[in-house]
């Protein structure tokens, strides 16, 4: 890309990148604080819970490589935590029916029953982040996000 | 904290984690975007442009412990960030004035114009992915990203 470092001093670009720093705060707080509650509650990392997550959302499994890339995570650091999740009961390594070859990595019962009330202290812990925000604070502020993530899309168009 | 999971399935609570999903949405949006970009122009990483963003806020140096401690990175990752900027001659460690034991790290004049710049480009970056917004746009979602982020100072206060 090429850079206009004279536009770059114009009032707008300040107040964008005022927006991107406040956006970062509030992303980094609540992931902070999501982290030290799944740390303290569950003994559990924000990385375990998204592959928990990622793998409750595909009954018939996941390849590695999909989790790695849905979680834009690197095979490796899946591998560790798909391994852990296999000691403790929670997940189980499959074959995939006619391709003897090809695993999947999938929840057990347990690992399902176990995410499932992850998920629901997850949620709940959010409620309780942003209980002060009215009802009406919540569909605006929700309505605004949905036009960046557009302005962002329409950015990667260009 | 108590769980409470019939409350869980308010409507509003589903709301409340909408949003969070989305603000997570656009807050790894635009690192993933402001990633690919610092290591696509300047080989560079987002650690290390907080590193250096960090530095150039303190003209008189700051301890290892304090950067590690104001972008909440383990001091070992600190290390190798200030090491790696130390051989380019971008930082150097000093000796605190009246403490010989006490290392400060800074920018050096290099370090300083190298910052510079990456910030001017970080900047023009933010402004070309948030092009799309209008003013009011801008004004709106940083009001309520502010009502969103005092609702989270509150939530703590609990």
């Amino acid at each position: 890309m090429t850079l206009h470092p004279q536009s770059s001093q114009s009032p707008l670009s300040k107040e964008r990148l005022r927006l991107w720093l406040k956006l970062l705060k509030a992303s980094n707080a609540i992931e902070d604080d999501l982290r030290r509650k799944l740390r303290a509650d569950y003994a559990s990392t924000l990385p375990r819970f998204d592959v928990m997550s990622a793998l409750s959302r595909a009954p018939d499994g996941l390849k590695m490589s999909d989790i790695s890339k849905m979680l834009k995570v690197s095979n490796g650091n899946i591998t560790g935590i798909v391994d852990k999740l296999s000691d403790e009961g929670l997940a189980q390594r499959v074959t995939k029916p006619g391709d003897r070859r090809a695993h999947l990595v999938c929840l057990t019962q347990k690992g399902k029953d176990v995410f499932s009330s992850h998920a629901l202290a997850h949620e709940e812990w959010i409620n309780d982040m942003l209980a002060d925000l009215s009802a009406d604070d919540i569909s605006e502020t929700t309505r605004r996000l949905d036009t960046l993530l557009a302005a962002l899309r329409g950015s990667k168009d260009d």
